[in-house]
């Protein structure tokens, strides 16, 4: 029987709660502390996040389990020059000069047109840039529509904040993310905004030019604001869609999130930029200001340098992770596991219906027997517990040996159907 | 005549707002934008927010308004040589090494004795602790309990998220903070947390040891949990006090955080440190993995050299800081204005009863006449419109000038009362 979250708040802050002899056993020293707990870490999806946190623990295992691609070579020679002695605290928007720069890449590349002192934030990753949208535009209660599967901070920073999820089902085809177009319209009804993200983590899915009008017409005609995570938007494998940002539909009403970890392989420098009207920057830069202000000066420099790169590094390196995408799936065909080839992104999001083992335990069990951390789908998919995902961005050689003995021990436990991880 | 919260929402979600000429003047090209934004964002302290920021905004002036100083000398050779390349993600709670040190840190240096594991994460600066503990910790609508004058994010955090605050008034006395016993007793009946920061920004106030046990007692008594903002530790030009989360009272309800901003002078690099017992460190965790995940290594990395810097530089730095304390109220006084010694920080807090005119505007005719940047009290405290806050932070000999010119100003004012900034 579900307790009203009202009631259970109230069992919990008189401490009735700790009556119970399986909630003491549960919490054990911690019941003490369980009345301090806001609403917001009660209700938050708990053991989704325990369980993603221990997943992300890769240790000493081959990391195919985080997309954190190497630094860019072209960097590498700026590392030991930038580092002058930086003073007080950066702008909270960020360095002008980063932000100008990145301005014109979204002329050059997006066909977009951004006021830089305005529509334009640095911050620490689209992760921060996710959280102050819903911080922002969705109130606790409210619904958030997102395309399922999809990046498991989504649901997570979402549910954190008591907001409702409206998940519209995708399928992978040649490549390309496709949904049906009823069911889509009839989950924007209703919902405050909608997570983008093309190429997709995890299935590495694409929308077209037209799957992206489609949806920026619908969100236009269910006003509905839109959140574009631009992060996979270097690792496209087939035709150049264009920016939704950039379509008439989506212009005023979409916030786009773009990174430096993906393209430039800056994961741990944390920069990432959020874009959009300035009526929808400011409140998020007052969010910003109020929560986690500040990104360190030296990454932006660091960021400032990479925009300097030209484009043709930037096409190689597309290139250098398409054959990588094409070695990726031809290791597990020949490991009898054929997949969808990803149009995008640097994962296969592998089925593992055959194995009568949830997704989170086969990685606990991969990572034991073949010393590989792989990505389990539970918290990516509704379906995730029957999938798990690799990343082929780790360092060349490393990423393929990791291949190698997933899909050995996949095809191995593939013969023994009924040996649950025996 | 007041509109209740969700009645002006939904006059706002359904546009009716708009009807209104002063409102559609009032946003302008906004106006369209203002049904996008959650309650968080309308009932936020949005005038506060944007007045700091406009003074924050220091531009070319003499930067006497934010207080960051420069970098310890002794880090500056490890800058360059610091630099390699890191590679993915680091861990969400920060680097195992640099909390290893930091635990030693606190056993030498707070007599906390805490584990590295599970008691301690690695923040972008306090301001993102202060955000995650405010979000794990308290429902919107609950109050939190502060000092009153105290930093202005404290107000404008919980604010934010729609907590309602219980302002507790202090008085500067020979350097000590002081503050009535009884209404603060009263203050925290039915708050959820308070928030402490000894030595104080803005009056520099410092709490004894005694006060502190006063404080932890009454604390332990109404079942309140403790922020303890612990920035300005090395900043204690007086005797010793201990650290609160040190007493008995107070060890298993406070969250200390500790900043590398001040002690360092890395306020550019932004380094923070999150500690306290591992149930009330644990859904901080969760929250900064839902909100803005990741500092970056590097920066990390800086940290954990700046802690092998011998405490002996520390003791010179806090001398010189003393040194510059007594030299600030010395220009002050000479000028004609004479201000209760601070006891610890870097700030001096005057008091501009006599002049008429609001400290905000004071500061903009002060930034335009001087080519000085000062903070405006409003922000700060109740009654922070009747004071500047003066930072004494910035390098050797440009705080001076600015010092100079801000007390010849306001000396100048003194003469002519009336002349409302003539």
């Amino acid at each position: 029987m579900p307790i009203p979250a009202r009631l259970a708040k109230l069992l919990i802050r008189t401490g009735v709660v700790g009556l119970h002899p399986g909630v003491r056993k549960l919490m054990g020293d911690g019941l003490a502390f369980l009345k301090y707990y806001s609403s917001r870490v009660l209700e938050a999806p708990n053991e989704d996040l325990k369980r993603t946190q221990e997943a992300m623990d890769v240790g000493s295992a081959i990391d195919l389990c985080l997309g954190a691609p190497c630094l860019i070579p072209e960097l590498r020679d700026h590392l030991h020059s930038l580092i002058e002695e930086s003073h007080g605290y950066p702008p909270v928007a960020g360095l002008l000069d980063l932000r100008r720069a990145f301005a014109d890449k979204l002329r050059r590349e997006n066909a977009m047109s951004v006021d830089p002192e305005k529509e334009l934030i640095v911050s620490n990753g689209v992760g921060q840039g996710l959280g102050l949208f819903l911080d922002a535009f969705i109130d606790p209660g409210e619904s958030v529509a997102m395309f399922d599967p999809c990046y498991f901070m989504y649901r997570l920073a979402a549910q954190h904040r008591r907001q409702k999820l409206r998940l519209i089902p995708t399928t992978l085809e040649d490549g390309r993310t496709r949904f049906d177009e009823r069911a889509f319209a009839k989950a924007l009804k209703g919902s405050r905004a909608l997570l983008v993200n093309s190429p997709n983590n995890p299935t590495g899915g694409v929308f077209t030019g037209g799957d992206l009008e489609r949806i920026a017409y619908w969100c236009k005609r269910r006003d509905v604001l839109i959140f574009s995570d631009e992060v996979y938007e270097h690792f496209n494998y087939g035709e150049h869609a264009p920016t939704i940002a950039a379509l008439p539909d989506a212009q005023r009403r979409t916030i786009s999130a773009f990174s430096f970890s993906k393209t430039y392989g800056m994961a741990a420098y944390r920069i990432g930029m959020i874009v959009g009207d300035q009526w929808l920057v400011r409140p998020m830069l007052v969010s910003m200001l109020a929560s986690a202000p500040f990104v360190p000066t030296v990454m932006q420099q660091l960021a400032r340098r990479a925009l300097t790169i030209p484009t043709a590094a930037l096409e190689r390196r597309r290139e250098e992770f398409r054959r990588r995408r094409d070695r990726a799936t031809s290791i597990l065909q020949r490991w009898g596991r054929t997949i969808d080839q990803p149009g995008g992104a640097f994962y296969c999001w592998i089925p593992i219906h055959n194995l009568s083992m949830a997704a989170h335990d086969l990685c606990v069990e991969l990572k034991k027997r073949t010393g590989v951390a792989a990505m389990p789908g539970e918290s990516l998919a509704s379906n995730g517990k029957s999938y798990i995902r690799l990343s082929f961005a780790e360092a060349p050689g490393v990423w393929e040996e990791g291949f190698q003995r997933v899909a050995r021990a996949l095809s191995e436990w593939n013969a023994r159907p009924s040996s649950k991880a025996a």
